[in-house]
């Protein structure tokens, strides 16, 4: 199958080549390193070294005698994305090019405006692409959970039924996220929920929980493979950063009550889920939601189990709850539905001590890289207050 | 009280101008002037003779001896933006200053993009500004009752209470908008109702329906005060097309089945409901939204009366079916609430014969400016369908 995968270069999008490479298929990956730069304006990076884009495809073609086709150029820029899409014809895009951050998004008015500028305004441009150039094509976007955020009734995937005075429908799930990272996933979800009604695409979205791991299958034959692994303020997610706080002896920092409740998923399921959406496509015309974890638990669950790993190993781990920078709900009702991916032949990896040490293991072998002034968090989700050294956000950044 | 328009120049913007500014308000007025260029790039314009704002302004100032300021600017700049709201330090700001049309929107990639970039970057950069500037300011917002689409039950204001497995929460209510201008104002929406939940803004969103008419109370005293008048594809909404199709002797053109049904509002409504919104302030943190129409009705109603009336006075008007441009239900259940208006003390002006004849009259009067060959569409929603002449459009442009 010929699949193009936009973010190819990200924490998730390079796996993922790798992973449909391996399968046979006819992989193409665009990027315009975003997150690089990124990191290049804030002086951070990447826990592990990664290569170039260039030299993980040539050491990917060494390694497997297989090839991945790059373009580098930005969502944003509709005629390039059009160029793209044309040139490789695919019958799948794994869609992952897009600003990942809430804390980022929530930086400043310029930020805010980028993210929203960047996914919105790259996923129509990708819309309209796929409608004037393959049509058939199936579109996999990565959504998020965060979109929902937390109601006080069970979450659906994607849509409800709802009853009012003596009629009933199916509508989409009503949403109140917590980010304007967050919101330009429900104005996506919205988008191409639209292109599926008047245009008879097809598509499916994957709202994925947080991500946590390192390792897949692919990357763990040769270093030079690693993808990367954030854990700053703005790119890392809660339990990636967790495990960083853990191995250089910084306490875990869990915000106000840490009764914050997400779901969560390993970067090896997230590979599986997306190879399980493109295998299973969704008819012409239907726009469906998977969401996308495999088990839900709160900030402070997460860093009693770090803690609790860590200790078996010999490291001292100190558990603190800090004021919280975000705007959220630190106690509240979840239970969210997350079956369709099951039902597809999904079998999950659960989290477990063993998983969290092999983290520690590779974190480990890479912490002479940590630069410890990213991990403190600077935004506030309401400027003005918090003023006053408080340290790394607990919640769902990346998610 | 200091209020700030924005998209002053427009179709309901200045006659909104003239209203505060008439009460005695301190009015300010932004405009980029996009509507007119939009015009000038198809070869199209107003039917009224519009003046140019500051002859406006000087006009009223002759009549009146009210002071009218002026900014010239673009939403999407947010540096203009913040200075503007920081100079005028407005206690309310009315946010009507959008791409309005949904054929406009549906047209090709590049005015999708940039309706959904306007329009949802503009309002980001409003938020932030308020937020940073005048954080107890209320935010008036124009938003579409076509944010909510067709749904198969009663529609409510903005929230709905849900009940699903046992427990219950009150919801935004889910939207499933018809072009991708509905859609920047469901983005939209979504925006302002976080900047109240997490900044603790006031706003008031008005899901406007379609309106109709062209004389209001402060401009019927001179020429020179007339605002716009479009009967053109892309903002000439429904009934003031209608009108414009009688008096030139154009079948009224009706699509499909003609069942599609609408809530509608007189010009003058709609400068009383936005008084209404502005003298009955949200609380701080909360975001209302308000179903701003006063009837509903179907385009073949909306056809019949316009027939009827000017038959009355000897105009001989056909009604036409034609294939539909538009992806849209012709037939369909339509019940939506609209009472929060009332309560704070709407009249409302009812549609009748009286009212069409005095649109017709106008009209009448600058006939001879009609640009008929603007009239009819060429915008498609699913492009390579209904290739070949089809009349002007049936739906619902600029509600």
């Amino acid at each position: 199958m010929r699949i193009l995968i936009l973010g190819g270069d990200g924490y998730l999008g390079w796996p993922t080549a790798m992973r449909f490479s391996a399968r046979g298929h006819e992989v193409s990956v665009v990027d315009n390193f975003s997150r690089r730069r990124w990191h290049l304006k804030h002086s951070t990076g990447s826990l592990t070294p990664i290569r170039s884009l260039e030299d993980r495809i040539e050491a990917w073609r060494e390694l497997t005698g297989r090839e991945i086709r790059t373009f580098v150029g930005s969502m944003e820029d509709g005629a390039f994305v059009s160029r793209v899409v044309e040139e490789t014809a695919p019958e799948a895009v794994v869609h992952y090019a897009e600003q990942p951050s809430a804390p980022y998004s929530m930086k400043s008015r310029e930020t805010a405006v980028e993210t929203q500028y960047t996914n919105v305004i790259g996923t129509l441009n990708l819309l309209f692409a796929i409608r004037d150039r393959v049509p058939d094509c199936h579109l996999v976007k990565l959504g998020t959970m965060g979109e929902y955020g937390t109601p006080n009734i069970d979450i659906e995937e994607g849509f409800i039924e709802i009853e009012h005075n003596g009629r009933s429908d199916v509508l989409p799930f009503p949403k109140q996220p917590g980010s304007l990272y967050h919101l330009s996933k429900v104005h996506d979800s919205h988008n191409i929920h639209f292109a599926c009604r008047i245009w008879g695409l097809r598509a499916t979205d994957l709202n994925q929980g947080v991500v946590y791991g390192i390792e897949t299958d692919e990357s763990a034959d040769d270093e030079r493979l690693i993808t990367r692994f954030d854990y700053d303020e703005y790119f890392g997610t809660v339990l990636n950063r967790f495990c960083v706080q853990a191995v250089i002896g910084h306490p875990l920092t869990v915000y106000g009550e840490g009764g914050q409740t997400r779901g969560f998923l390993n970067i090896r399921d997230t590979l599986q889920c997306v190879e399980l959406a493109v295998d299973n496509p969704a008819r012409l015309g239907e726009y469906r939601v998977f969401n996308q974890f495999t088990e839900q638990f709160s900030v402070s669950d997460l860093a009693a189990l770090v803690a609790r790993s860590a200790g078996d190993v010999g490291m001292e781990v100190e558990v603190r709850n800090f004021p919280n920078p975000r705007v959220e709900a630190e106690s509240h009702y979840y239970n969210a539905t997350h079956t369709k991916l099951y039902d597809l032949g999904l079998r999950p990896r659960l989290l477990g001590e063993e998983l969290v040490l092999s983290m520690l293991r590779i974190i480990d072998r890479h912490k002479h890289r940590v630069i410890e002034r990213a991990i403190l968090p600077t935004t506030r989700w309401k400027p003005g207050e918090l003023e006053g050294e408080v340290p790394a956000p607990s919640g769902e950044a990346g998610g």
